[in-house]
């Protein structure tokens, strides 16, 4: 692997990850960085994310061999149109985009003339700006990449091997089937834990203390992903509308199945149904994809709370 | 505290807990169990759940100051009817059950001689059995104790003396509210996870391995709490249903909102819903009632996968 200078446009939890990533696992490469708020960038400054913040996205991208967005899903078009005339020619176009269709179709629109290559790496946290990223979010975690039907083969081996370097595994996927599939393992969590935690928050008979008091009886879950940032869900729900709604419509029929199992007091139907879904965290966890430790390893009944 | 003898009927995750927390936190009780399952009381014994493990419930109750019923929801009525004779006359009878009208009831009915006061610790994990068990499970938590109206006041205070010793933060509470709090910060949270868990495991369109894989773009936070025992939730949504569907016709409403507003491409409503939710997790990390650390400190992607 042999890039010279990745530019990341965008410092917050994924941009500043990758270029701590770069950093620690790539040490031939050089990075450079941009982000549109002036704070954003002094404190990627202060925490080093990449070798040099640049005061303009066209300083950033102006000697990269790959740029990478890294910028909310409904901006990534404008960010990418930024920086047409400074992107010298040879150079690979990415992202790190939750939706890839909607995404592709705009890096492709404002950048006509480069080779564009999305990607998408699974790996998150509930926090987000230039003090959320750290080097190794993207170690045994997978980073699906969707490359357009004709594309630079070298190029997309170039950026295979990019992420692998970070730690990630790789999955060449399809961008319509990708926007499926996250919608099930990503968006539509998501959106019932926005929804849960709003609904709790609500309530007139029992007030918001009760239910942070009481939270560690499952509550306290949902509120990790309600907590992510309102202007990335906002834009992941507006790009990836057909396939969230979709999901949405089969979760709803179940859940109305089961609603009515409780009504009538079918207790088989509940017993089967809630026997079913153990073996698919068995999974998850063999595969790596989680912490195998009861209550995912947290230790805050231990110590009285981890409080931060 | 002058507990003398504390018996526990149900060596699994809340029995073997508090058989634990007792030796470790109120040295001089001693504790007998009993499990119906032969095998549970073979690892009870093995790992020390009590100092004495009894080959029968009329066995272990018989020097009992105080007995704690341990047992699923549904059979909580059972399993006092069985030791009806053999308690001592002043003994004081407790639960740990999660829905508090219908047991408080079974346990009246079947025991109406002796002082019955329930309780519910609201701390658990997705495990049970007779390994579940941890002496710390209650620190740190609450134990809501739903006493009758009419009540013997020394008992009662015996009790949260004990809860407290145990390490929990103890709240007095009538039994009703109880289940309509524990329905919207418990077990609507489990229903919902349940349900997703299911949907996402019957798609034709993407693979029980892709869901697997890439979960952990937010949908394994849920397989978590799906992965509970099945019986005692089959039992808490039949012993609790008319809060829990309550609370879920409530949720429905938002979810329809929420649904409708990215149908239409409302984003102010997107927008403003998730920047609401954010708020109530921070309070959540606070009070000590989560792991303050991103990603609820999990640390499966730095040693790849604590794979256990
Ligand atoms: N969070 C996750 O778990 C996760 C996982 C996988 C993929 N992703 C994707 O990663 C992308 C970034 O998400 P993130 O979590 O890193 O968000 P983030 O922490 O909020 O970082 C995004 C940064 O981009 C900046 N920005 C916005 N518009 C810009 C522009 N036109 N030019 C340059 N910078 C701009 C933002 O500045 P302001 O603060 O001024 O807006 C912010 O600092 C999104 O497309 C998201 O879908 C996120
Ligand atoms: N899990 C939680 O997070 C949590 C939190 C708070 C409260 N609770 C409540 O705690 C209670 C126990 O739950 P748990 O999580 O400890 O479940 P668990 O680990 O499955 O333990 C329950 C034990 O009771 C045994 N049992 C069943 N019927 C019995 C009988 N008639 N006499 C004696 N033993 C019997 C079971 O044996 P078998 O294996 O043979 O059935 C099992 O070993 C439930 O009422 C639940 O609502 C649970």
């Amino acid at each position: 692997m042999s890039l010279g200078t990745v530019a990341i446009i965008g410092l917050g939890l994924q941009g500043g990850s990758i270029g701590l990533a770069v950093q620690e696992f790539l040490p031939g490469t050089r990075t450079t960085g941009y982000d549109l708020d002036p704070a954003t960038r002094t404190r990627a400054a202060e925490r080093g994310l990449v070798h040099q913040v640049c005061g303009t996205a066209a300083e950033a991208v102006s000697q990269a061999d790959l740029v990478i967005f890294c910028v909310p899903p409904g901006v990534m078009g404008e960010a990418a149109a930024e920086v047409r005339g400074a992107i010298p020619s040879g150079a690979l176009v990415s992202d790190v985009g939750s939706c890839k269709q909607s995404i592709a179709a705009a890096l492709r629109e404002a950048l006509p003339d480069h080779t564009v290559i999305p990607a998408h790496p699974v790996a998150g946290t509930e926090n987000s700006g230039p003090d959320a990223g750290f080097a190794h979010l993207f170690r045994n975690r997978w980073c699906i990449v969707t490359p357009p039907e004709q594309t630079d083969l070298v190029k997309l081996s170039e950026l295979v091997a990019f992420w692998e370097a970070l730690g990630a595994n790789v999955e060449i996927m399809d961008a319509r089937h990708h926007d499926l599939v996250l919608a099930v393992t990503s968006h539509l969590p998501h959106l019932i834990a926005y929804t849960i935690v709003g609904t709790a928050s609500d309530l007139e008979d029992v007030t918001q203390s009760e239910v942070i008091k009481y939270s560690a009886g499952g509550f306290r879950d949902f509120t990790r992903i309600a907590a992510s940032d309102p202007t990335m869900w906002r834009d992941v729900f507006l790009t990836n509308r057909d396939a969230v709604l979709t999901m949405l419509q089969r979760f709803t029929e179940d859940l109305t199945a089961l609603q009515r199992a409780i009504r009538v007091g079918d207790s088989d139907t509940l017993f089967d149904h809630f026997a079913r879904t153990r073996a698919i965290r068995r999974s998850i966890i063999e595969e790596g994809q989680d912490d195998s430790r009861p209550d995912f390893g947290r230790t805050d009944h231990e110590n009285g709370g981890a409080r931060g």
